[in-house]
């Protein structure tokens, strides 16, 4: 299995999980769950192959990435009443989740020769995505453009990352790693600590 | 004229008459009344042809179907004041339209040869995206992930039927007929009797 | 630089200004308002691209247009305080995307030589898809199908309008020209002087 495939199938297990979650939280019934454990976490992927017209589609080419997703939405079913609170475990498993999608997204990119800013972009939507999709379907506490976290930044951090370390090296790997960690330390650190940038505030106009 | 032209001309009608509706139930004005319904009612085939990259898009092949959307657009303007209940009837209609979305679009993935999970993940987005869409662009009443109501369920179980149907027949007719057959007996039992899979309850943690 | 290039650069810089626009409202960082500028700046076109498969989408094959979306969301970013009324600001903004939006749409249609109605069609969605886009992730004020307004009917008269002019002139420029007054003129009207459709209005049914 490439280290591109292991990638989309970590991304996808995770944010399988967070989607069913998010699910358990609506209080759906099992195909509920699967649908929107499936919906978020194939929606970053596919929305990059369509971008990019990579054909076919990464589920359609392996349906198992659906199954894998599948797996994850039973899991969370039969599971979810042992977590004390649930939204905190969505928020940690969303975090992991943005870590292994954000260097999926950049890896198709750089393996395509896309132009750094292409590649930064792809990163950066196939880790946003699929939460994304996830809160405006649902309705639910939207994490992507949550006010004072580091969420888009920290995948575009990431990817940036990796689309500048690349060339240092002959192998794909270091440069993903070091996407994945990037992207997660910023989220991880905004969570933890309260990280943030400087916010637009609404200021009185001038006089 | 084909039987997937049919069915799909059938879906469009019959969508565009539940986006009408609730363009209706948010008093827009006709062309309002026209867009939801062209939205609704090619939605889900517009995601299904962009995901297994069929070009062009069946309304831009064949741009009859936005006619025939915009004619049950025109319909319901001049007669939705006729209906004693607005949302009932919206219900209902939407049950028969996604009973002929998921054969629609089932009916595609099978004459491509597809693999059979991705054959009755096409009929589930067929059916499904359109009402989504509708659901999150208008934000009325959401149909399809409406708690303790089968809807990706009946479309699920439909697309399922046909596909395992589908190798005893000469023709794909008899395996599309079961899928709007068993598609619309859920939905609609769902709706007349209650019919339900068991939901996630929250329960408090284990001690 | 052609004049569908430039009607793109024009509509990515004025839409990029609504989205950050938006950002402000809901007091984002710089990331936010840079993702939510090249959301609504690009997601109309992008949209085109992906239903009519140009391959590659244009922000793709140019990535100038993000870096535009980005100085845009800079610029309201550093400057929005200013503003004594960022809706009416936000509002009157959006008309003027639209109007060179529809004709972008329109431009690249009329190009490919598509029908009539997918050229009509392929302008109103790129003018409106954008900022639906916009206002569903964002959940703001939903300025496309807001009831008693001209939007989507603006985005469709000024697309006929070029669609119909389009063969009496060598050039696409006076067709294109026509396009972008006609929405301004009916979306600049409806804002100013209250022009609307008839719309529906719930009746009590007929005894």
């Amino acid at each position: 299995m490439s280290l591109i495939s292991f990638l989309d199938y970590a991304s996808v297990f995770v944010f399988a999980l967070t989607g069913a979650l998010v699910a358990s939280r609506q209080q759906l019934d099992i195909v509920g769950f699967a649908f929107v454990a499936c919906l978020t976490a194939v929606g970053g992927g596919t929305v990059r192959d369509v971008l990019l017209d990579r054909n076919p589609i990464f589920w359609i080419a392996q349906p198992t990435y659906i199954g894998v997703a599948c797996g994850a939405a039973l899991l969370v079913f039969l599971t979810a009443h042992l977590f004390e609170s649930r939204l905190k475990t969505l928020i940690w498993l969303d975090s992991f989740a943005l870590a292994v999608a954000v260097p999926a997204g950049t890896g198709v990119a750089l393996a395509l020769d896309q132009p750094i800013l292409v590649v930064v972009l792809m990163g950066t939507i196939t880790g946003c995505m699929g939460g994304l999709l996830r809160d405006v379907v649902l309705d639910d506490v939207p994490l992507v453009l949550k006010q004072g976290e580091l969420y888009v930044t920290a995948a575009f951090a990431g990817a940036t990352a990796a689309a500048f370390a690349r060339p240092y090296f002959a192998d794909p790997l270091p440069a993903l790693v070091l996407c994945a960690s990037v992207t997660w330390a910023l989220r991880a650190g905004s969570l933890a600590f309260g990280w943030r940038l400087p916010a637009y505030k609404s200021r009185p106009p001038r006089v």
